[in-house]
Order: structure tokens, then C-alpha cells, then sequence
């Protein structure tokens, strides 16, 4: 896997501190012992394993899904302690490169996704691409889904001291899988303990907003990025700015779009969702459960009303161009 | 205002039809007798008054918002009779042509938009704008908003009989607030009536996904727009095909994006929301009921991830190029 191997040929990455995929952890405790301490201003090459933590390879079958050890699930690498960070400050992370693997894995993994109740059945596509060209991927005739990598894991250690699951994000980040956190995004994080205590893991080559079926196209990816500290930031919550185009690769022929119309917004994002894997199987011959992990890694959640009492308007967008 | 005289010199629309703006109705009612009956393939222009049915002008104050009689918001113009149209069956609505009027309001109305509890206080912002070019509506120094004229509310009407609310949107459509419902854009709505009795109206000059302060440019707009049958489509819920760029106006310099971590996708959508009033108030010196305000024309909110347990992700992006 690529992603391991590109240090420059006399061994060093470029950055000042090098995080190998061996030192990380699982989960956030506050009392992870630092692998790395950096100023502020220096950047950090990190080389994570796969959110499987490397159980899935480019050889998996559907059954390796079922085995999955889920206490080996979301490794990230560090923590990295930030020079002079205290609770109030923010750490301003510049994600200033990804180098990606060039496979990757979309799973339905049962008991996880927003229709897990519809999609109790696992199931695996496994995708390759050109890791140098980043070329969209093609899930199969009928299917081709542009590449972005990002962070999906990425935060600070909780204030509140013992261990916690790597699964929800919190207020210092973590798994936030939010798309656009990719090269040349600038992201503030809350820092609640000394030091910060970063890590990341968890990348992905592509995603839609939402991550409906609860995977992406999983690849590892190494990651180069420098931290700045914000002294008395204040942050209630993660912030990010981006300096492009957000998806511009994705739009140029437009979208076809469902809607789910409800007074709860999970009610009108599962129906929105459901009406899409409807629409996309009909239409492109695809199993259902082919089209809810495409939907995943290429379709948009968004919020279109939230104000006409009482019901909210959640809908879905496909890029046409993953069929056209 | 222009929406009401963008007829031909000889008094043809260039439609077979023109539904003029007091030929309408407000809320909805399956027993509302139709004023017009067309064929399928056949289109329509249409000529509603604004979203405060005329209440609100261009010299209007604050005060104006406090006196509004809410039993007159909302009209639309129709219903529309489509001949052949069955309950089961779909309307495929083709929007045509968007002719804006030129000028438009945005308000925050006591009681209406999502952070009703925090803005209980009145206000108005009146914009101008080039009909003709549709160049960028300013705000003020320090804001300017891409315009994309588009139908708050169209839709049928319900199948359950009596007198139904404009006010939320149902899955026959209404007042939905869904942004791409602009001209070029192809939106699919069940029938549950025989003709399907089509109403539209509460054109907007621009909004971003969510609407969050309740209102967009609120701007009456003449839209001409064809009809089609789609048999037996049994469709759940409206939906709709764009055939090119969503908000590639919007995009190019990237976004500034706040984030709410919340088990509940309402409360991270308020807290992503307040985040950006926050953060635009400081840093454009903006108050902060100006903030939400121009949120609700020109941000976006997005759901970035609905899996990780028990914490969800909804984002608040808003382009950068409106400060820049």
C-alpha cells in the first residue's frame, strides 16, 4: 500500500515529525502518553492503517465483513502534543497533503448505516484506482465516482478523563467524516486537555454528506499537516474553511435529487435516502445494497427547509455524472 | 414591479396560457375550482404576487413586518387542471424561465425560523437588484448574495379534503423552499387529485439550503413553466433533476463552515447555525440579526454525517465570496 511507503527516498517525509501507523491508539483516553511533541507551526506526516485497521485487504471477501473485530476498528495515529495549547485555545490544523493508497473498500456493515433496519445483510465492493492520477473510481458499468481523499477521524482528546469510543464525534472533532476536511482546508478544533492531544486516522479516497451507509470508499492514506495555535479561541465546536471548490468535480451535469418531507429530520433523510435507492436500482440494474453504498460515497444529505412548521424538507443529491 | 409586466407587446405570454396574479387562492383545497384545464405538453406563465401577497413594498419599514396579516401570506396562483391526471400518476413540471421584478425583502418574523427563540424581535432588509443581469444583490458593504430566482412553494393539491395550511410543505409539494427549484430544473410531484391541481408562488430572488431566518429574497417573480403526465409513477415523495451547476456561483473561493456535534440533527443544525451568526458578526461587524439574516439567503446546511453513533454532524456552510 502506497500510503506507507512514501517517505522520500533517503528515508525522511518532509515534515518535521514522521507518526507511524504502529503508533497510534484505539479509541480517546486523555491519559494517551504523546508519540510526537511539536511547536506551534510545524507540520507532522502522519501514516495511518484503514478504518479496519487493516482486517480488510485488496483480497477481502463478503465473509472477512461478518468477521470483523470491531474493537480493532478506527485506529488513528498519535496523539501529537502541541506546545503550549491549554483548554480555550483552538489547534488550527492545514491539511496540506494526502498520498493515497490506490484501493479501498465500501462495506455494509450490519447494525450500522441509516437504513440498517432495510440492509441487515453484510456486503464489500472493493474499488481500485490510480492513486497518482486520482481518476474516479468506477463502481462497476454504470457507476464512476470522483475522488477527493480526507481525514474521516480527526480531533483532539476529550476533557473528561477514562476511555471513549472512537465511534461519535464530539466537541474536540473525531470522527466527524465531514468530506471536505481535504488538502487545503484549514480546521479549528476546541482543545479541552494540555497539549491538545491530536491524532487522525480513518481516511477516505471519496464521500458523500451523510455517509449513508455508514462506510466510504475506506482507504489509508498519508497525511501531511501543520498546526498553529489560537490562544483563547473560545470554540464551541469544530470550525473549517475551505479555499476552493467544494465539488465542482461533481456538479457539472447536475443532480438527480429526492426528498424526504417530515416532521423529523432522520425521518426525512431515511425517506429521502430510501426514495434514491429506489430510483437508482430501477433505473441502473443495481441490487439494492450496491445502490445505499454508492448513494454513500457519491450522494449529498442536505437540509433544504428547516423553518415551515412542522415539516422539514431533507433531500438527497446524486451527481448525474457518476452515470452519465 | 417587472414580474407583472413581462407579458409580450401584443399581451401574449408566449404560453398558451398566463394565470394572472389574482387568480389564486391561499392554503390549499382540493374543492378550489381550476382556472385553468391544459393538456399535457402544454405550458403556462404564471404571475404571483410575493411571498407577503403584496403586504411588503420597496419602501416598506420594520414596522410593516409587525402589522402583516399572516392570513394573507403565501398566495399562489391556480390551481392548474391537468387533463388525464389520476391519483397514483406523477406531474413532471418543467421550469422554464424565471423574470424576476427587480427588488425583494427579507425579513425575521417573530415566532418564524429556526432560532425563533433568540431573534424575537422584528426586522426587514429591503434589496435592489439588476432584473435584467442578475448580477449579485448586496447586502450591504460586505455582503453580496449570487441570485437564482426559484419557487418556494408549488405543489398540488392534498387529497385529504378541506382548507390545509400553505405553511408546511406535504408530499404533494407546497411550500417547500428547496433552492434548485429553478429555471432549467425538472421536479416530479404525486398526484392525489384528479387533474392534480398545480399552484405556485412565494418566488425567491435566492436563498441557501435550510432557510434559516424563515425567509429568502422574498421577490415576485412571473415564471413559465410545462407540464407533463407521467402514468402510474407512484412516487412517495417529490423529486427533481438539475441539469448543471447547483451553486457553482457560489463555490469558487470555497466556504467558511461551522459545525454542530448533536444525537439530534435539529439541535446541530441550530448549533451550527449560531456558530455562523456568531462568527460572522464579529469578524464583518454585522448585527447579529443582519447574520441570520444573510445566512438564510446564502448559506447551506448540510448534513455531513447521520451514522456515527450517537452523535451526528449537521454543517453551516456559507461561500466565501459573499466577503470577499
Amino acid at each position: 500500500m502506497r500510503a506507507f511507503g512514501a517517505d522520500r527516498e533517503d528515508g525522511k517525509s518532509g515534515h518535521g515529525h514522521t507518526i507511524h501507523h504502529h503508533q497510534g491508539h484505539l479509541g480517546w483516553n486523555n491519559a494517551n502518553a504523546p508519540v510526537a511533541r511539536i511547536a506551534p507551526g510545524e507540520s507532522v506526516e502522519f501514516h495511518p492503517l484503514d478504518a479496519s485497521g487493516g482486517q480488510l485487504s485488496a483480497q477481502s471477501t463478503v465473509d472477512d465483513v461478518e468477521r470483523l473485530d470491531f474493537s480493532l476498528i478506527n485506529p488513528v495515529v498519535g496523539p501529537v502534543h502541541i506546545d503550549g495549547a491549554q483548554p480555550g485555545d483552538a489547534i488550527k490544523v492545514t491539511l496540506l497533503d494526502f498520498t493515497p493508497c490506490g484501493w479501498g473498500w465500501t462495506a455494509n456493515i450490519p447494525g450500522f448505516g441509516l437504513l440498517a433496519d432495510q440492509f441487515k445483510e453484510p456486503a464489500l465492493h472493493l474499488w481500485t484506482y490510480d492513486a497518482a492520477t486520482l481518476a474516479p473510481a468506477m463502481f462497476g458499468p454504470g457507476g464512476r465516482v470522483p475522488l477527493e481523499p480526507f481525514c474521516g477521524t480527526i480531533g483532539l482528546a476529550p476533557g473528561a478523563p477514562g476511555d471513549h469510543s472512537i465511534v461519535p464525534p464530539r466537541r474536540v472533532g473525531g470522527n466527524m467524516d465531514i468530506r471536505d476536511l481535504r488538502a487545503g482546508t484549514e480546521l479549528y478544533l476546541p482543545v479541552e486537555v494540555a497539549g491538545g492531544l491530536f491524532s487522525l486516522g480513518d481516511t477516505h479516497a471519496a464521500q458523500g454528506d451523510g455517509e449513508v451507509c455508514g462506510t466510504a470508499i475506506e482507504s489509508a492514506c498519508s497525511v501531511a499537516a501543520r498546526f498553529d495555535l489560537v490562544k483563547d479561541a473560545n470554540l464551541t465546536f469544530p470550525r473549517f474553511t475551505t479555499r476552493g471548490p467544494s465539488t465542482r468535480s461533481l456538479d457539472a451535469g447536475g443532480h438527480e435529487v429526492t426528498t424526504g418531507v417530515a416532521p423529523d429530520l432522520m425521518q426525512g433523510a431515511r425517506d429521502a435516502v430510501s426514495g434514491m435507492i429506489d430510483l437508482l436500482a430501477r433505473r441502473h440494474h443495481l441490487t439494492p445494497v450496491d445502490a445505499y453504498m454508492l448513494c454513500s460515497v457519491a450522494g449529498d444529505l442536505r437540509i433544504s427547509e428547516i423553518v415551515d412548521a412542522p415539516n422539514w424538507i431533507v433531500s438527497f443529491y446524486v451527481p448525474r455524472m457518476v452515470f452519465d
